[in-house]
């Protein structure tokens, strides 16, 4: 990324990642004190009626546009010009400042970002100028959960309360869904900014948002609200560069992405988490013990609370808004993995098992375990409670090990919010599917609703290359259950690092399993969009049912192998069936026959009617293609 | 498919679907009467084992081969010669003329088989010389359910007895797994011919063998085994061709499709299938009502019980395995579509439907459905009773028309097995989550536990080009509720004919469904597959993780791309991680460390033991490379 490489926005992003999704437009919902709230609006084409048969005079019947959570921030914008050289707006600034619990720093805290800062080896890989760090003025606790408890509405809960509901209280949408089974979840018609905030007093939602990440746009992690995603991106010794992992968080977030955990372990990881942070319209999460391990150069053994405590201010004052923090992996725990199939298969948690082991010492992050809400609290920063004891495959799932440090991670949680600061639970990794609930419940009572957060669940082990898929089976289901957020696994989990495709692919099956998790829910509104595109569908206009779809693009292009013409898109059927077996054009001409207009649908009166119809059906023809 | 063509097994197929799958080989496994059981059994290398830290005398620990189904016939077999132009061996034929309940016939009962075959205008599209037809002698009836109900154990019964066991009994297998919760099914420790025959007699299983198709390797369908997959095939009027039918039929088989459905409705559909049937190692479906709207130039109006009755009897003395009839879109239901989002959306329902309206009658498949039953007894076809009237939305799911229609099926369900008709039953389609158990209570109870086929469901509408993950996670659900066999869904799916890759993504994800359902169950001896891949995988044998995974190519293919060389299928790490971060080395350091060698597994004494082993651990280095 020096000054002389291609820029990323040039070249690693790509152009297509900086366009307005097919047939959408970025809308702003205006909200108190200039607030404007970003939504991504899908047009839809309207109806082409064809009246009764052998009328020739076709009307258009209106079809509202859709509206969905957008989390691709200001790239998908055409009236901001975005350049990763200069950041995104930090239009959350003016929020934090107002409160005035905050300072700007002379420098960073951190030793290591002194240093680091300084070193003209660097220079070249460095983001410009980093911004000054901004800290809780002494004493003071400046976590959206301590506003929350004092009953204090903050900007960011009202961003949310209006980003939440996205358009359901339109007239155009009032349209029928099914009830959902919600398991204990208890999600209101409408979200009120008071809402938000009581979810995240009772410690039921979260808001990740340090102080240091003006950027990013306010989202909630919690039962009560939309399911939300995590995609994973990082570099590795083996591969990648700053380039290519800015590039797959723009992309990652163009798809759906609602946080992004940058996981990177190579030599450059400093200023790569740099320039992510300063492009990311969502929050950032981040295992600082990856980086405390690069200090001491991979030996476990040598990583001491002070090298941690460094890391954490590092990250704190470049603007992380969750860690991972394994501090429920305790020495008695280790031994229980001794007879598990595949071990300990989380990072940090073989780290401090082995750090456990070698020095046989209680973990230095529990025994630290206040110290690091010290931090927290002073930048607003989200705990997510890591689960270092994850089983790795299914032979381990929901066993001891596993179970004993959720336990740990239950106690954890009362001792964050003694110290107001807000905390999600990592989850598994690899579950058959009659445990998953199991999970979820244990989960809900150890940790006091506190959000969960899993990997998946896996709910297989038998096929590498597809684990997207074994996966999404499972986040369905445990986000169904109460799940908050789903952290996404593409296809290369237990292979290699992903590519952007792969990153697409995970966004998409994640997607996918949140969605269908909330159409499960019965979470007011989500049928919405499944509605239009189905119409779309079956009224065969193809764009629409490309553009409302999670990926316009690859839909399209799956059309259009076959039938890549223009006037297919107008046609009353696909390659699939062709024209003469086509159920919906079919159906339309059923329904056209029996009298049936969309706006006066009736129930038929079989015996009376239908010998009428029946005659008039077969004296008139109907069309194949839809007029232009 | 002319004599100047290339020859499908050399052009259309390609030699990648004719090699055994790699690190597999066929087995067989001898039974009564000379029979013999094909299965795969893949090969698994032995374990390095590393001894103690500092002790480089590694020994070998043995791991077993692992049996799977396998459903690819003799193409994988490097024994067996195939060659599409004069079929697979006719195995069955000695079982079937050993009953001697059935007679050769001189010619075709169809009269269009009968003109077709004598057209010189389709020889250069001729499967060589039709074998000649075989029908139930007069009043016999030759299904499987009439053997079964007076109590014979067929030689199909023994053969799927010992398929559906694999190797469960084998000693080396006799892990644990997690108890399953199976919602009512009742699946014995080891599955014995008179189970199969029980089974097959109470209606809750079927095993699809037209006495014409006798290359077919008997297969079960039913609740209380294995959790079976369909892949569609098919050309339309768009697109395809009679080779690349065949090639995906043997694609889709290699991949693990149990049974294939021929669902062409292009011109050439007779041959095509005589192509299809003469090489499928499993059981072929069809929808007759397809071809006989062929025989009607595509108008609905013009079906007559005549044509549709002569097309079954062409198809049941082609080799036909099942037959989808829609006896169940009866005429009092059509009306109850007109309110729904997306109508009908069966190819087959929208037929009848049709044909229903413009005559103003009932459906001629249902006034003469005791006619079929005759006809299906007589070649043993066993019914997939059609959901004509399936969801084609989420906002359709659940609706009075879908349980109308399941009601008559059910009705029809007693009157196929009044005339010991093998029956299952055809479900949707679309479902969100919280509505697939119902679909399955209903259908249990409805058609008395007639084996569930469904199509998915799909869990969202809103992801056109991944609605192979939309369904296969509604397909995972029903599967572990009850469903018996899931067919499958491509990328392709509402956007184009599918072609080989997508059949492959389809079959892929549908093995995952399946699999996660029978693990879900606690089927015996499920997670035998999972337990040897997690293994292999923990302690870095790469390839006998691909080769344990449902496809071993991509799985390599994904793993190369950032690490190529053969020297990375021996290090303890991959791309993703790098070899720092890799909690499954980390994981085996400890393991060794803590003095716990894989034969002698045993819980540690915390406090005693882990000072000494601390010192140790500090003092022993480990290695990155096992020693080839």
């Amino acid at each position: 990324m020096s000054e002389n490489t291609n820029l990323p926005h040039v070249a690693g992003i790509g152009e297509d990642a900086l366009q307005p999704l097919p047939g959408s437009r970025k809308i702003h919902v205006n909200a108190n004190g200039g607030m404007r709230v970003a939504m991504r609006e899908i047009l839809v084409t309207p109806t082409p009626a064809q009246g009764t048969p052998g009328d020739n005079t076709s009307h258009l019947e209106r079809n509202p546009p859709v509206r969905v959570y957008d989390t691709s921030g200001p790239y998908t914008d055409p009236e901001v010009e975005t350049n990763v050289r200069q950041g995104l707006p930090r239009f959350r600034d003016q929020w934090i400042e107002a409160r005035d619990d905050t300072e700007v720093l002379e420098d960073f805290s951190s030793v290591f970002s002194r240093t680091r800062n300084q070193d003209a080896k660097y220079s070249s890989l460095r983001y410009g100028r980093p911004p000054r760090p901004r800290r809780a003025k002494p004493s003071a606790n400046v976590t959206q959960l301590h506003y929350a408890r004092q009953g204090i509405v903050t900007p960011e809960m009202e961003y949310i309360a209006i980003r939440e509901n996205l358009a359901r209280a339109n007239p155009d949408y009032q349209e029928e869904q099914h009830p959902g089974r919600d398991f204990g979840a208890n999600i209101p018609k409408e979200i009120t900014p008071e809402f938000v905030r009581s979810e995240v007093a009772r410690g039921r939602a979260i808001i990740p948002c340090n102080v240091n990440h003006p950027e990013t746009e306010p989202m909630i992690i919690g039962r009560n609200f939309l399911v939300k995603i995590n995609g994973n991106i990082g570099n590795s010794a083996v591969t990648s560069s700053i380039e290519e992992e800015v590039a797959k968080m723009i992309w990652a977030t163009r798809w759906g992405a609602d946080t992004v955990m940058d996981l990177s372990t190579g030599k450059n990881i400093h200023e790569t988490r740099e320039w992510i942070i300063r492009n990311s319209p969502v929050p950032i999460g981040t295992v600082p013990i990856y980086q405390a391990l690069e200090k001491t150069n991979g030996i476990a053994e040598d990583l001491t609370w002070d090298v941690f405590r460094d890391t954490l201010i590092e990250q704190a004052e470049q603007g992380v808004d969750y860690f991972t923090i394994h501090a429920g992996v305790r020495l008695p725990f280790v031994p229980l993995t001794a007879k598990r199939t595949t071990g300990i298969v989380s990072r940090g948690g073989s780290i401090m098992a082995k750090w456990c082991l070698a020095h046989h010492k209680e973990s230095f992050l529990y025994e630290h375990f206040e110290d690091i809400c010290e931090i927290m609290k002073a930048y607003d920063i989200s705990f997510s409670l890591g689960d270092g004891l994850r089983p790795g495959s299914i032979a381990d799932a929901n066993d001891e090990a596993q179970f004993a440090e959720l336990e740990t991670l239950g106690e954890l949680t009362q001792i964050a919010w003694k110290h107001d600061v807000q905390t999600m639970i990592e989850g598994p990794g690899h579950v058959p599917m009659q445990l998953i609930k199991q999970n979820m419940d244990k989960q809900l009572e150890a940790c006091d609703e506190a959000p969960f957060y899993t990997l998946g669940p896996l709910t297989t082990d038998i096929a590498p290359g597809y684990d997207h898929i074994t996966s999404a089976i499972g986040a369905a289901m445990i986000g169904w259950y109460g799940c908050a957020m789903l952290c996404y696994v593409t296809p290369k989990e237990h292979l290699g690092l992903p590519d952007r495709e792969d990153v697409r692919e995970g966004i998409i099956a994640y997607k996918i399993a949140a969605h269908a998790a909330d159409l499960a829910k019965g979470h007011p509104g989500a049928q919405i969009r499944d509605n239009a595109l189905s119409k779309a569908r079956f009224e065969f206009r193809w764009q629409d049912q490309f553009n409302l779809g999670l990926d316009p693009n690859k839909a399209q292009e799956f059309h259009d192998e076959t039938l890549p013409k223009q006037s297919a898109k107008l046609a009353h059927f696909c390659s699939m069936c062709g024209p003469k077996f086509c159920s919906m054009k079919i159906s339309q001409e059923i329904r056209e026959a029996a009298g049936v207009a969309e706006d006066t649908v009736q129930l038929i009166d079989v015996e009376a009617e239908l010998a009428e119809k029946a005659r008039e059906f077969r004296e008139a023809g109907s069309e194949i293609y839809s007029k232009v």
